[in-house]
């Protein structure tokens, strides 16, 4: 999309394919899972953010493969040709060879995981106001994070504010402060990411919030009734109806489409490796960018999969065709330049990283609300988001607390 | 929920049982279906409303069934002991015995129905895009609406500026104010419930918007390619894969129920007879309001199921309580306070009639708006909804048009 909206002017015809007909902010898609925002205030139809761009079309369909050799993009219903061709299809969850385990612990992509994971969560507690017996009742008021992660984190923190007070008068039978909030992680740290000091107060923000970490810890096993947790080679059982799953991401189907078609490297995490500029090796017309990529010039790891850097990458591969088109000189190569790394936890609560200065509490979250507010002012949503914001600030409400999809 | 608001105070314990965890705002759902609105925004948590009634639980369950005779609500999970119990289950769509029509056309009573029908519309125009064929691309832009009672009206309308206005940039290879927009009606003339002065006010306006209506016409069959209309005997065919349902509703399936445990008279729309106090025959405990109660002790016509009529009768039921459990008189039979009828077209356009005031265009307008907002005050989203009605109206744009459900 930053690649669509940056060449609106430049002298070329743009063809956006896309599965879905709109944009979704994924950072604040936490927000509509437990009950803060609506999906229609995060996501914005393709066809307004680029409806300025008369050189642009968008196609609502699925790329299922490339002709490399022709050019072209296969659809299920037909082809499109191309002269250069941008892949940013992103990634999608991992859960490390237990397939099966997806049903049972939804993950944070989508619309519809957001909607499913809030109608969970609403309806343990729901079930346990209205289960007599006390061990069922302990169960459905456990609930269990696997990954600390940032998205594990932002999960956690919500759902302590949501046991501990936006639903903390609303039931007769149970305290909803009981609710039992366990964050499971594989690495010794919260936010692993984050720097050491900044993760130990993550930890100290989480436990205010009523959500235990479980570090170091590997999960062995998901069934409808709980979890099995390993740490330092002991098993632990936790009973539980309400498992989501924030551990792992893989790169997108079409990686592999790409590797097999070009000839280009995957590396471990299936992200395509890419030459400087951002395009494949012997493919000067192919460029991936986004999580899908692995960008491995700058730095020991490759590039993380976060929106600052899809953001910059799309940037300057429009700014790179620009270029070609107008037969000036290639640009130099992709540079990501690093703004900082935020994590949000609560009400007030959050961390951040800005090189060596280390934040944490009001003056962090209130850089994250900040930040997360100019990037939505593209997508027309800004005032909306404020006023809920502010709204559910004051009142500690969470107005958009519905239990839809299924029958009722 | 107006029973329960009214009673917060009253020395009496109540407990709400309801299939959803929300209270849906029925008269705006149409504006969720046509893109105007997020599901967040028409419907508060139950919890929330009734929140500060301590006397009050709120309940997710269906109540299956009635044991009058041990006054107790039959759950799939237990019973609830009463010892004055209020039904108002209201009304579910009604296909004329076509049940399979259903899948088909879609009506419009729940949010996953009004999501189910955004998606239609808009995916209509997204294959339409994209059809190369130029009678399937006139199949995608015929839209066939059953039924001219206000939400009939109101979704033609908005579909008919959806077409007109909101879209209107958004393609290129099609022109979405091609779309053809066809509502139709059994009765000789569109908003048969209002004076013919004002369907014929209607009617133009809805000329305006580009929606034809067909009148004293029948659907005499509904298929994927589209439906067959008979006027004056004469069959009409035509092509389209987007069907909506405005046209019947009927009463809940525990008007059935409370029937064949009290003796109860159901009349020909299946809503159960009551007598001047609300109550059921030789029930005094049992009062059913709302779409399923028959009040046939004022005019001709039993009073019709709209939301006023629920409201009213809620307040006068929890009265009614207050009143015996004091051990004061009873109030006098309940009287319906006709405030007048509203039925909104679009963008300044609407028709009202105020007794023999009967107004249209921007004053009727302005007029539903205000009402309607007014009402949205005690589910606190007045100001969200407002904000989205002033940023829409002053841009012509939808912000929720996503397509949402199902595997993307």
């Amino acid at each position: 999309m930053y690649v669509a909206k940056a060449l609106g002017r430049a002298p070329v015809s743009v063809a956006v394919i896309d599965r879905r007909n709109f944009h979704l902010f994924q950072p604040l898609l936490y927000q509509v899972a437990t009950g803060g925002l609506s999906p229609g205030e995060i996501a914005s139809p393709l066809r307004v953010v680029l409806k300025k761009n008369r050189n642009t079309e968008v196609l609502l369909g699925e790329a299922v493969d490339l002709d490399v050799a022709h050019r072209r993009v296969i659809l299920p219903d037909g082809a499109i040709a191309y002269d250069t061709l941008i892949v940013a299809t992103g990634a999608t969850h991992h859960y490390f060879g237990n397939d099966q385990w997806e049903a049972l612990a939804p993950g944070l992509k989508t619309i519809e995981n957001a909607t499913e994971i809030r109608s969970r969560l609403l309806l343990a507690f729901e079930r346990a106001e209205r289960e007599p017996d006390p061990a069922e009742r302990r169960a459905w008021l456990n609930f269990v994070i696997v990954g600390a992660g940032p998205t594990g984190v932002e999960l956690a923190g919500a759902l302590g504010e949501i046991a501990g007070d936006t639903l903390r008068y609303d039931f007769r039978h149970i305290d909803p402060r009981d609710a039992a909030i366990l964050l499971v992680e594989g690495e010794p740290r919260v936010l692993p990411t984050f720097p050491p000091d900044l993760s130990a107060k993550a930890e100290r923000q989480l436990i205010a919030l009523g959500v235990r970490s479980l570090t170091s810890a590997r999960v062995t096993a998901i069934d409808p009734d709980g979890v099995t947790v390993t740490v330092n080679g002991r098993e632990q059982r936790i009973a539980t109806h309400t498992v989501l799953w924030a551990a792992g991401v893989r790169a997108s189907r079409l990686g592999k489409v790409l590797a097999e078609r070009t000839g280009a490297q995957l590396d471990p995490a299936g992200r395509v490796i890419v030459e400087p500029d951002l395009s494949l090796p012997g493919h000067p017309e192919i460029f991936v960018i986004g999580d899908l990529s692995s960008f491995t010039h700058q730095g020991a790891k490759p590039l993380p999969g976060v929106a600052p850097v899809a953001m910059q990458q799309g940037s300057y591969v429009a700014r790179l065709i620009r270029s070609r088109v107008a037969g000036r000189q290639k640009p130099a190569p992709f540079h990501y330049f690093n703004k900082g790394n935020l994590a949000t936890i609560g009400r007030n609560r959050a961390v951040a990283e800005f090189g060596k200065l280390h934040i944490s509490g009001f003056p962090a979250w209130f850089t994250w609300v900040f930040v997360h507010l100019m990037y939505l002012v593209e997508f027309e949503n800004r005032l909306l988001v404020f006023i809920e914001w502010v709204y559910n600030y004051l009142t500690r409400n969470r107005g958009a607390r519905l239990i839809t999809g299924g029958k009722p």
